[in-house]
């Protein structure tokens, strides 16, 4: 009798809304999985909120040197992608814990609809400038982009979309993801959206 | 009359002998050039000690969460070069000064050496876990590699050379470099190893 192939894990993908690199990512990551026949789980966390205060850091902009490279680096890549973004990388960033709810609620309610719901808010909040810190504009950007999430209003302030993101940060916290965006194959991180190419390498290889 | 064309200005290399990013970006920075048209400004920096002082950062290792992904993301790139290297990430790290001084010096004086002479002292350090902390251990590290540099072991410990080592660092910080590597062409810095693809990208293209 023969073991049936267990089925590829999906890339678990880690990222934050207020992160342009987890952005860059973002834009490129359903189509990195699915040339290796793998799928995504999206998720959101709050890796510039919570997690730099466990590191010590502070936010990258913020810090001497780094934070005028990353301005630079940022814009450069934005020119890069073709994309015009209406998001200064200096402007202050949003409250992300709405939507980082909406997306641990969706995955929940409506998993198919996480993926879209994601690149869907990430669009909204770098290329046209839009503040996602309420549930109203969250839903306004779903919808203007064709996403018709039923009770998602109300869900983003239940108390059960904030336990799911509270478990996810946790849990990620355990797994020892700090940075936005990671990308964990097969229980393997990979930090930085400059590493997606070496993720891909990774995956066709299956380790080095 | 035409005007002459203007003669290809190097790449600048920043980097660390501490610094692991720096020795894998080292170990292909001259064929990257070489490629386009370019040489090397090879230049030792204190980018481990004095400037995280700078940036109110701990050492990338002693990073809580951080520490642990770069633990392990410098042994998978050393295996994945096949690269067996006999320093732990963890060991205590040596003191970079004379090193660094040994650099600049050799610049001023035998400057077709400098790359020979970064690329003996990273391979010491990081494949055979030698500590290069005096001039004896630099100069053994030069001479094991068939580099004979005259005057080497008392231009470590001039006066010169710490100046010429001070003068640079300073000039490195006024331009904004914090990490390594970091290699700047035509006025434009990529920071860290992973970016080394996308500078190649930026010399064939010539911007974006």
């Amino acid at each position: 009798m023969q073991t049936p192939a267990s089925p590829a894990r999906p890339l678990v993908f880690y990222f934050d809304f207020i992160s342009p690199y987890g952005y860059f990512a973002a834009l490129r990551i359903e189509e990195i999985a699915a040339r290796h026949g793998r799928t995504v789980d999206w998720q959101a966390m709050l890796l510039g909120v919570s997690v730099l205060k466990v590191m010590g850091l502070k936010s990258l902009v913020d810090t001497p040197l780094k934070g005028d490279y990353v301005r630079r680096d940022v814009r450069r890549h934005f020119r890069k992608l073709g994309i015009s973004s209406h998001r200064d990388v200096d402007a202050p960033v949003m409250n992300p814990l709405p939507a980082a709810r909406a997306l641990h609620w969706v995955k929940q309610h409506h998993p198919t609809l996480a993926g879209p719901l994601a690149l869907a808010l990430y669009d909204a909040y770098w290329c046209e400038g839009a503040d996602l810190s309420t549930a109203a504009a969250i839903c306004a950007a779903a919808q203007a982009r064709g996403l018709a999430v039923p009770d998602l209003a109300d869900a983003i302030e239940s108390k059960e979309a904030a336990d799911l993101l509270r478990a996810a940060v946790n849990a990620s916290l355990k797994t020892g993801i700090f940075g936005s965006p990671t990308v964990v194959v097969d229980g393997e991180p990979f930090w930085g959206f400059d590493r997606l190419d070496e993720l891909e390498q990774w995956l066709a290889k299956g380790a080095w």
